[in-house]
Protein backbone atom coordinates (compact mmCIF):
# COMPACT_ATOMS: atom_id res chain seq x y z
CA UNK A 1 0.00 0.00 0.00
CA UNK A 2 1.86 2.66 -1.32
CA UNK A 3 0.12 5.40 1.17
CA UNK A 4 1.79 3.40 4.72
CA UNK A 5 5.23 2.88 2.35
CA UNK A 6 5.82 6.58 2.14
CA UNK A 7 4.60 7.28 5.37
CA UNK A 8 7.24 4.33 6.87
CA UNK A 9 10.06 6.20 4.64
CA UNK A 10 8.63 9.57 6.20
CA UNK A 11 8.54 9.15 9.45
CA UNK A 12 9.72 5.75 10.55
CA UNK A 13 13.26 5.76 12.40
CA UNK A 14 15.43 2.39 11.92
CA UNK A 15 17.37 1.06 14.53
CA UNK A 16 20.07 -1.13 13.88
CA UNK A 17 19.30 -3.55 11.02
CA UNK A 18 15.92 -4.74 12.64
CA UNK A 19 14.49 -2.38 14.34
CA UNK A 20 12.11 -0.01 13.31
CA UNK A 21 10.30 2.82 15.30
CA UNK A 22 6.73 3.91 13.74
CA UNK A 23 5.78 5.50 17.60
CA UNK A 24 5.00 8.36 15.85
CA UNK A 25 1.94 7.69 14.02
CA UNK A 26 1.29 3.50 14.71
CA UNK A 27 2.00 2.26 18.26
CA UNK A 28 2.68 4.91 20.18
CA UNK A 29 1.17 8.34 18.51
CA UNK A 30 -1.47 7.24 16.15
CA UNK A 31 -2.89 9.10 13.12
CA UNK A 32 -6.39 8.32 12.87
CA UNK A 33 -6.71 9.04 9.14
CA UNK A 34 -3.76 6.64 8.08
CA UNK A 35 -5.20 4.35 10.47
CA UNK A 36 -8.95 4.24 8.78
CA UNK A 37 -7.19 4.09 5.27
CA UNK A 38 -5.67 0.76 6.59
CA UNK A 39 -9.17 -0.48 8.06
CA UNK A 40 -10.61 -0.06 4.67
CA UNK A 41 -7.85 -1.85 2.94
CA UNK A 42 -8.23 -5.25 5.01
CA UNK A 43 -12.40 -4.66 4.59
CA UNK A 44 -11.72 -4.38 0.85
CA UNK A 45 -9.24 -7.42 0.85
CA UNK A 46 -11.42 -9.50 3.52
CA UNK A 47 -14.94 -8.74 2.93
CA UNK A 48 -16.02 -11.56 0.98
CA UNK A 49 -14.28 -14.19 3.88
CA UNK A 50 -17.68 -13.88 5.83
CA UNK A 51 -15.85 -12.70 8.74
CA UNK A 52 -18.19 -13.08 11.78
CA UNK A 53 -15.31 -11.92 14.44
CA UNK A 54 -12.18 -9.73 14.53
CA UNK A 55 -9.76 -10.47 16.96
CA UNK A 56 -5.94 -8.54 17.64
CA UNK A 57 -3.74 -8.68 20.72
CA UNK A 58 -3.65 -5.58 23.33
CA UNK A 59 -2.30 -2.82 22.89
CA UNK A 60 -1.20 -1.28 19.59
CA UNK A 61 -3.48 -4.08 17.60
CA UNK A 62 -5.97 -2.68 18.85
CA UNK A 63 -6.42 0.96 16.79
CA UNK A 64 -6.39 -0.51 13.47
CA UNK A 65 -8.21 -3.55 14.32
CA UNK A 66 -11.47 -1.51 16.21
CA UNK A 67 -11.22 0.41 12.70
CA UNK A 68 -11.42 -2.55 10.72
CA UNK A 69 -14.46 -3.86 12.96
CA UNK A 70 -16.88 -1.01 11.89
CA UNK A 71 -15.94 -1.57 8.33
CA UNK A 72 -17.19 -5.24 9.23
CA UNK A 73 -20.01 -4.25 11.51
CA UNK A 74 -18.23 -7.49 13.75
CA UNK A 75 -17.21 -7.51 16.73
CA UNK A 76 -13.62 -7.12 17.85
CA UNK A 77 -12.08 -9.24 20.97
CA UNK A 78 -8.49 -8.57 22.04
CA UNK A 79 -6.45 -10.97 23.18
CA UNK A 80 -5.00 -9.24 26.69
CA UNK A 81 -1.39 -10.58 27.59
CA UNK A 82 -0.48 -11.46 31.08
CA UNK A 83 3.03 -12.70 33.11
CA UNK A 84 1.11 -14.69 35.50
CA UNK A 85 0.84 -17.98 34.84
CA UNK A 86 -2.63 -18.91 36.77
CA UNK A 87 -4.80 -19.27 33.97
CA UNK A 88 -8.64 -20.00 34.82
CA UNK A 89 -10.40 -22.77 32.93
CA UNK A 90 -13.06 -20.11 31.12
CA UNK A 91 -10.23 -18.88 29.09
CA UNK A 92 -8.54 -20.28 25.93
CA UNK A 93 -4.74 -19.36 26.34
CA UNK A 94 -1.29 -19.68 23.98
CA UNK A 95 2.34 -18.80 25.12
CA UNK A 96 4.10 -15.75 23.07
CA UNK A 97 7.64 -15.14 23.60
CA UNK A 98 8.03 -10.98 22.92
CA UNK A 99 11.28 -10.51 21.45
CA UNK A 100 10.42 -6.68 21.65
CA UNK A 101 10.35 -6.57 24.94
CA UNK A 102 12.66 -10.18 26.04
CA UNK A 103 9.65 -11.66 27.98
CA UNK A 104 7.12 -14.72 27.76
CA UNK A 105 3.80 -13.81 28.09
CA UNK A 106 0.44 -15.79 28.62
CA UNK A 107 -2.45 -14.58 25.78
CA UNK A 108 -5.83 -14.89 26.84
CA UNK A 109 -9.10 -15.20 25.54
CA UNK A 110 -12.50 -15.77 27.40
CA UNK A 111 -14.13 -18.63 26.01
CA UNK A 112 -17.50 -16.62 26.22
CA UNK A 113 -15.96 -14.34 23.05
CA UNK A 114 -14.71 -17.02 20.78
CA UNK A 115 -17.17 -19.86 19.34
CA UNK A 116 -17.21 -23.32 17.50
CA UNK A 117 -17.15 -22.50 13.94
CA UNK A 118 -17.35 -18.71 13.72
CA UNK A 119 -15.20 -17.16 10.78
CA UNK A 120 -12.21 -14.99 12.54
CA UNK A 121 -9.98 -12.63 10.96
CA UNK A 122 -7.14 -11.96 13.09
CA UNK A 123 -5.21 -8.15 12.61
CA UNK A 124 -2.17 -6.94 14.01
CA UNK A 125 0.79 -4.03 13.68
CA UNK A 126 3.36 -5.90 13.18
CA UNK A 127 4.81 -9.55 11.53
CA UNK A 128 8.04 -10.71 12.37
CA UNK A 129 9.24 -14.05 13.98
CA UNK A 130 5.06 -14.51 14.09
CA UNK A 131 5.06 -15.14 18.17
CA UNK A 132 1.79 -13.16 18.66
CA UNK A 133 0.14 -13.98 15.13
CA UNK A 134 1.04 -17.74 16.01
CA UNK A 135 -0.66 -17.51 19.42
CA UNK A 136 -3.61 -15.91 18.15
CA UNK A 137 -4.61 -18.37 15.62
CA UNK A 138 -3.63 -21.31 18.50
CA UNK A 139 -6.24 -19.61 20.04
CA UNK A 140 -8.77 -19.54 17.42
CA UNK A 141 -7.90 -23.03 16.31
CA UNK A 142 -8.77 -24.17 20.44
CA UNK A 143 -12.11 -22.84 20.23
CA UNK A 144 -12.97 -24.75 17.45
CA UNK A 145 -13.62 -21.37 14.99
CA UNK A 146 -11.76 -20.99 11.65
CA UNK A 147 -8.44 -18.23 11.32
CA UNK A 148 -9.76 -17.18 7.79
CA UNK A 149 -6.61 -14.91 7.32
CA UNK A 150 -4.46 -12.77 9.05
CA UNK A 151 -4.44 -9.02 8.08
CA UNK A 152 -0.85 -7.14 9.25
CA UNK A 153 0.39 -3.62 8.60
CA UNK A 154 3.90 -3.55 8.57
CA UNK A 155 5.45 -7.18 8.00
CA UNK A 156 9.07 -7.15 8.53
CA UNK A 157 9.53 -10.20 5.39
CA UNK A 158 13.22 -10.70 5.91
CA UNK A 159 12.25 -12.17 9.37
CA UNK A 160 10.36 -15.68 9.34
CA UNK A 161 6.98 -15.91 10.48
CA UNK A 162 5.29 -14.63 7.80
CA UNK A 163 6.64 -17.12 4.96
CA UNK A 164 6.72 -19.98 8.14
CA UNK A 165 2.44 -19.28 8.71
CA UNK A 166 1.70 -18.57 5.05
CA UNK A 167 3.38 -22.69 4.72
CA UNK A 168 1.17 -23.80 7.30
CA UNK A 169 -2.32 -22.07 5.29
CA UNK A 170 -2.77 -19.38 6.76
CA UNK A 171 -3.66 -16.27 4.39
CA UNK A 172 -1.72 -13.23 5.26
CA UNK A 173 -2.13 -9.83 3.86
CA UNK A 174 0.63 -7.34 5.06
CA UNK A 175 0.29 -3.93 3.71
CA UNK A 176 3.59 -3.02 3.65
CA UNK A 177 6.51 -5.67 3.37
CA UNK A 178 9.57 -4.43 4.28
CA UNK A 179 12.37 -6.95 2.10
CA UNK A 180 15.53 -5.47 4.09
CA UNK A 181 16.34 -2.60 5.91
CA UNK A 182 19.58 -0.53 7.67
CA UNK A 183 20.79 2.90 8.95
CA UNK A 184 23.05 2.98 5.79
CA UNK A 185 20.49 1.98 3.09
CA UNK A 186 16.93 2.86 4.35
CA UNK A 187 14.19 0.71 3.87
CA UNK A 188 13.53 -1.50 1.32
CA UNK A 189 9.84 -3.12 0.34
CA UNK A 190 8.58 -5.99 -1.17
CA UNK B 1 -26.53 8.67 27.57
CA UNK B 2 -29.47 6.47 27.21
CA UNK B 3 -28.42 3.83 24.56
CA UNK B 4 -25.23 2.99 26.55
CA UNK B 5 -27.04 3.03 29.71
CA UNK B 6 -29.28 0.58 28.61
CA UNK B 7 -26.81 -1.69 27.08
CA UNK B 8 -25.05 -1.48 30.17
CA UNK B 9 -28.35 -2.56 31.52
CA UNK B 10 -28.62 -5.39 29.34
CA UNK B 11 -25.10 -6.64 28.88
CA UNK B 12 -22.70 -5.41 32.61
CA UNK B 13 -22.29 -8.15 34.90
CA UNK B 14 -22.66 -6.80 38.85
CA UNK B 15 -19.99 -8.64 41.14
CA UNK B 16 -20.62 -7.53 44.18
CA UNK B 17 -21.33 -3.52 45.52
CA UNK B 18 -18.37 -2.40 43.14
CA UNK B 19 -17.54 -4.65 39.93
CA UNK B 20 -19.19 -3.95 36.76
CA UNK B 21 -17.55 -6.17 33.91
CA UNK B 22 -18.85 -4.83 30.73
CA UNK B 23 -15.81 -7.56 28.92
CA UNK B 24 -18.80 -8.24 26.11
CA UNK B 25 -18.93 -4.82 24.81
CA UNK B 26 -16.29 -2.33 26.09
CA UNK B 27 -12.91 -3.80 27.17
CA UNK B 28 -12.89 -7.31 26.02
CA UNK B 29 -14.81 -8.00 23.27
CA UNK B 30 -15.76 -4.13 21.89
CA UNK B 31 -18.92 -2.83 19.66
CA UNK B 32 -17.26 -1.03 17.24
CA UNK B 33 -21.34 0.57 16.52
CA UNK B 34 -21.73 1.27 19.74
CA UNK B 35 -18.20 2.54 20.44
CA UNK B 36 -18.20 5.15 17.48
CA UNK B 37 -21.50 6.31 18.97
CA UNK B 38 -19.76 7.49 22.08
CA UNK B 39 -16.77 8.65 19.96
CA UNK B 40 -19.34 10.90 18.38
CA UNK B 41 -20.66 12.14 21.21
CA UNK B 42 -17.39 12.83 23.02
CA UNK B 43 -16.85 14.96 19.81
CA UNK B 44 -20.09 16.32 20.14
CA UNK B 45 -19.01 17.91 23.37
CA UNK B 46 -15.76 18.99 23.46
CA UNK B 47 -15.70 20.08 19.70
CA UNK B 48 -15.33 23.68 20.47
CA UNK B 49 -12.42 23.10 23.14
CA UNK B 50 -9.67 23.55 19.79
CA UNK B 51 -8.27 20.10 20.62
CA UNK B 52 -4.81 19.63 19.88
CA UNK B 53 -4.54 15.78 20.42
CA UNK B 54 -6.11 13.07 22.46
CA UNK B 55 -4.61 11.24 25.54
CA UNK B 56 -6.11 7.94 26.91
CA UNK B 57 -3.83 4.93 28.78
CA UNK B 58 -3.73 1.37 26.84
CA UNK B 59 -5.51 -1.14 26.59
CA UNK B 60 -9.12 -0.40 27.02
CA UNK B 61 -9.06 3.15 25.98
CA UNK B 62 -7.31 2.94 22.60
CA UNK B 63 -10.49 1.18 21.13
CA UNK B 64 -12.77 4.59 21.57
CA UNK B 65 -10.61 7.25 21.94
CA UNK B 66 -9.04 6.60 18.29
CA UNK B 67 -12.31 6.65 16.83
CA UNK B 68 -13.09 9.60 18.69
CA UNK B 69 -9.18 11.29 17.42
CA UNK B 70 -11.09 10.24 13.69
CA UNK B 71 -13.66 12.92 14.64
CA UNK B 72 -11.87 15.37 15.91
CA UNK B 73 -9.22 14.60 13.33
CA UNK B 74 -6.38 14.95 15.43
CA UNK B 75 -3.56 12.53 16.81
CA UNK B 76 -4.45 9.83 19.57
CA UNK B 77 -1.71 9.41 22.00
CA UNK B 78 -1.90 6.42 24.18
CA UNK B 79 0.38 5.86 27.35
CA UNK B 80 1.75 2.96 28.29
CA UNK B 81 2.02 1.43 31.49
CA UNK B 82 5.18 -0.06 32.63
CA UNK B 83 5.98 -2.27 35.95
CA UNK B 84 9.60 -1.22 35.66
CA UNK B 85 10.99 1.35 37.57
CA UNK B 86 13.68 2.44 35.17
CA UNK B 87 12.45 5.46 33.19
CA UNK B 88 14.67 7.18 30.55
CA UNK B 89 14.83 10.85 30.15
CA UNK B 90 12.84 11.18 26.95
CA UNK B 91 9.46 10.39 28.85
CA UNK B 92 6.93 11.59 31.01
CA UNK B 93 5.77 9.32 33.95
CA UNK B 94 3.39 9.82 36.81
CA UNK B 95 2.80 6.49 38.71
CA UNK B 96 -0.79 4.91 39.18
CA UNK B 97 -2.12 2.39 41.67
CA UNK B 98 -4.54 -0.11 39.58
CA UNK B 99 -7.37 -1.27 42.05
CA UNK B 100 -8.93 -3.86 39.72
CA UNK B 101 -4.94 -5.28 39.40
CA UNK B 102 -3.85 -4.60 42.58
CA UNK B 103 -0.90 -3.35 41.21
CA UNK B 104 1.07 0.00 40.85
CA UNK B 105 2.13 1.26 37.48
CA UNK B 106 4.41 3.57 36.00
CA UNK B 107 2.13 5.62 32.83
CA UNK B 108 4.99 6.60 30.14
CA UNK B 109 4.47 9.08 27.24
CA UNK B 110 7.07 9.72 24.88
CA UNK B 111 7.99 13.62 25.43
CA UNK B 112 8.09 13.82 21.77
CA UNK B 113 3.82 13.50 21.56
CA UNK B 114 3.05 16.28 23.70
CA UNK B 115 4.62 19.37 23.48
CA UNK B 116 4.32 23.08 25.39
CA UNK B 117 0.48 24.97 24.97
CA UNK B 118 -1.47 21.84 23.01
CA UNK B 119 -4.52 21.65 24.15
CA UNK B 120 -5.40 17.68 25.24
CA UNK B 121 -8.48 15.66 25.45
CA UNK B 122 -8.48 13.12 27.73
CA UNK B 123 -10.64 9.68 27.51
CA UNK B 124 -10.99 6.67 29.24
CA UNK B 125 -12.87 4.15 29.78
CA UNK B 126 -13.64 4.40 33.69
CA UNK B 127 -13.55 6.66 36.07
CA UNK B 128 -13.70 4.89 39.64
CA UNK B 129 -10.70 6.53 41.77
CA UNK B 130 -9.51 8.57 39.61
CA UNK B 131 -5.72 7.29 39.78
CA UNK B 132 -5.25 6.68 36.01
CA UNK B 133 -6.95 10.10 35.27
CA UNK B 134 -5.18 12.23 37.55
CA UNK B 135 -1.79 10.08 35.96
CA UNK B 136 -2.73 11.67 32.49
CA UNK B 137 -3.61 14.82 33.84
CA UNK B 138 -0.19 15.02 35.66
CA UNK B 139 1.45 14.01 32.41
CA UNK B 140 -0.32 16.59 30.26
CA UNK B 141 0.74 19.62 33.02
CA UNK B 142 4.63 18.24 33.09
CA UNK B 143 4.51 18.77 29.36
CA UNK B 144 3.35 22.44 30.02
CA UNK B 145 0.37 21.17 28.10
CA UNK B 146 -3.00 22.17 28.84
CA UNK B 147 -5.71 19.65 29.98
CA UNK B 148 -9.05 20.65 28.27
CA UNK B 149 -11.16 17.92 29.56
CA UNK B 150 -11.71 14.22 30.14
CA UNK B 151 -14.16 12.06 28.21
CA UNK B 152 -15.00 8.99 30.17
CA UNK B 153 -17.16 5.98 29.21
CA UNK B 154 -18.19 4.86 32.62
CA UNK B 155 -17.89 6.68 35.47
CA UNK B 156 -18.36 5.25 39.28
CA UNK B 157 -20.07 7.88 40.54
CA UNK B 158 -20.01 6.73 44.28
CA UNK B 159 -16.21 6.88 44.00
CA UNK B 160 -14.68 9.88 44.54
CA UNK B 161 -12.17 10.37 41.35
CA UNK B 162 -14.64 12.35 39.63
CA UNK B 163 -15.75 14.38 42.37
CA UNK B 164 -12.05 15.33 43.51
CA UNK B 165 -10.78 16.06 39.97
CA UNK B 166 -13.79 18.44 39.01
CA UNK B 167 -13.21 20.03 42.36
CA UNK B 168 -9.66 20.89 41.33
CA UNK B 169 -11.16 22.27 37.95
CA UNK B 170 -11.19 19.61 35.26
CA UNK B 171 -14.22 19.15 32.95
CA UNK B 172 -15.49 15.86 33.26
CA UNK B 173 -17.75 14.18 30.44
CA UNK B 174 -18.80 10.97 31.83
CA UNK B 175 -21.73 9.18 29.36
CA UNK B 176 -23.09 7.16 32.05
CA UNK B 177 -22.59 7.62 35.55
CA UNK B 178 -23.64 5.05 38.01
CA UNK B 179 -25.12 6.22 41.27
CA UNK B 180 -25.34 2.98 42.72
CA UNK B 181 -25.31 -0.70 41.89
CA UNK B 182 -25.57 -4.32 44.06
CA UNK B 183 -26.19 -7.78 42.47
CA UNK B 184 -29.71 -7.24 44.29
CA UNK B 185 -30.87 -4.34 43.12
CA UNK B 186 -28.84 -3.79 39.69
CA UNK B 187 -27.65 -0.73 38.70
CA UNK B 188 -28.81 3.29 39.35
CA UNK B 189 -27.69 6.09 37.17
CA UNK B 190 -27.40 9.49 38.10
Amino acid sequence: MRMLEERIRKDGKIRGNDVLKVDSFLNHQVDPVLIDELAKEFYRLFKDENVDKILTIEASGIAVAVMAAKYFARPLVFAKKSRTVNISGDVYSSKAFSFTHKTENTVLVSKEYINKGERILLIDDFLANGCALRALRDIVIQAGAVPVGAGIVIEKAFQTGGEELRKEGLRIESLARIRSMSEENGIEFC
